[in-house]
């Protein structure tokens, strides 16, 4: 019986990759248009400006197909700080610790570079409880909500892990 | 006896603009050189694509000279929040009011977007009392801190104020 397929892992930002990114962050049905267009917008200003755009990556391929990436990079103005920005797995591959991988490896490749603590944010909605619980599995404690910040009745929680 | 020279208000955003705010904000002494650049770099990006840059200006002028300048603008992926993202006030013409006219300007601004909350951060550091009271004063409640978030002890206190 044949192993399955192993993930590579990439840092290096693709050409290719804001059309992976797209379909990607659509197929999870967890991001509006909106957002959909600002996750595309940072892995262009990535393939612009390098690692002077202020946003790294880290890509799973299965194959030579993306199917999980995460966004994260320095919070500007904090000493030590990263955000990360965004993190997905292409919906037909949900369930199988494809998120949990891309996540260890970005607190990892985070931590080589000094990081200190890890923001992430999310939604309040029932939609997100998957993503919430999957923050607070690995190690991300909730240091905040603002109240009605991306509609009213739509929170955004903060998490934060420490490194 | 003659009136003082009344302070003019501009929403446009000049060439000049760049180093006006450079001047301002180094000024007030509450800024860090990284946090100069980003309050430059916000401007340039308005010179560059106007509204669609995301960042829209208040300046008031005496005689010409830029004493005092907001930049605020919707939070994307939001409904109808805002975020005061700079206010300052050139050194010598602090303690005279113009902070507070160009803060209620700026709110009114909003309000005309159709804005429904303002954000504002700052830091917990002793040297941001000022700043803090100024928000409290003029009607932002406290809606969370993150703990150690610019540097270990500093930490990020975030505003809220409905419109």
């Amino acid at each position: 019986m044949n192993q399955p397929p192993a993930i590579v892992f990439r840092e290096k930002v693709k050409p290719s990759d804001p059309e992976a990114v797209r379909l990607l962050v659509q197929s999870s049905g967890f991001f509006s248009q909106v957002e959909v267009e600002i996750a595309l917008e940072l892995v262009e200003e990535h393939l612009m400006k390098g690692e002077e755009s202020g946003y790294s990556f880290l890509f799973a391929e299965l194959q030579g197909q993306v199917v999980a990436y995460s966004c994260f990079g320095p919070i500007p103005g904090t000493e030590s700080n990263y955000d990360l920005y965004w993190i997905a797995v292409l919906n037909d591959f949900r369930s199988m610790g494809i998120g949990k991988e891309v996540l260890q490896r970005s607190e990892q490749i985070i931590a080589q570079r000094g990081g200190r603590q890890i923001y992430v944010e999310t939604s309040s909605r029932d939609q997100y409880e998957p993503t919430r619980s999957f923050y607070k599995n690995h190690g991300y404690g909730e240091a905040a909500q603002l109240q009605d910040f991306y509609a009213v009745g739509d929170h955004k929680v903060i998490y934060v892990k420490a490194l």
